[in-house]
């Protein structure tokens, strides 16, 4: 697992359909529902007719948290759902990468969401942690 | 219009429903299309049953500018896309805040992806000026 400027990539041995599969389930062993899916190639193809790898942006919510953030600040639904993306390499493994809920919280530029953050982003560590240990390179 | 922390603002003296439209309509002539559509207020309902006011997360994505962002750095889906929000204020008006994508683009910690981020930038500050003309209390 390597820790990125907003998030947290695990390279892993998986094909990207298992990957998909994989992230989908550790994200909901969390709590966390997938409620949009972007499928950035077939995007990309329809859109500007531009080749692209396969590429999917999952966008995840626990809405237990989501609820109370809402509570605390209501234009922070513009910084939701916590995304993770998957996408293929070019040796036929995949990536998955999962959005940092810090790094999100610390563009609202308020301390006093501390508490929900955190436990946002422990449960996003847990997500990755288990791909780590299930699926890494 | 107001500019917040991470995006900008506009109080309207429409309903929930002529504000999606015309925040769909906005986003679209500025080359955005909305790529996902989140029913907060559904999902909040159908997932923990909390009541809450009508809310809207819509997904809007310019390809030509995501190509480009994604071609300079293949993690950046995980801000994509570049979200609007539509909600009812206690009034029946309904609030639009728009994402700024230079907040996000500070998230990454790069800056020589500028001149996309400014013209992303700049074409969000040309919906929220259409929407201030045309709707803004």
């Amino acid at each position: 697992m390597e820790k990125t400027q907003y998030g947290y990539r695990v390279k892993t041995r998986s094909t990207f359909d298992e990957a998909v599969t994989q992230a989908t389930e550790a994200l909901a062993a969390e709590g966390f529902g997938i409620l949009t899916e972007i499928d950035v190639r077939a995007t990309l193809k329809k859109k500007i007719n531009l080749d692209f790898r396969r590429y999917l942006i999952l966008g995840a919510c626990n809405p237990h948290l989501a609820s109370r953030m809402l509570a605390e600040e209501l234009d922070i639904g513009l910084l939701m759902p916590c995304n993770a993306i998957v996408y293929e390499n070019d040796d036929g493994t995949a990536t998955v990468s999962l959005l940092s809920a810090k790094a999100m919280a610390d563009v609202t530029g308020r301390d006093d969401l501390t508490s929900i953050v955190d436990e946002a982003e422990e449960r996003i560590l847990c997500v990755v942690s288990a791909l780590d240990r299930q699926i890494a390179v």
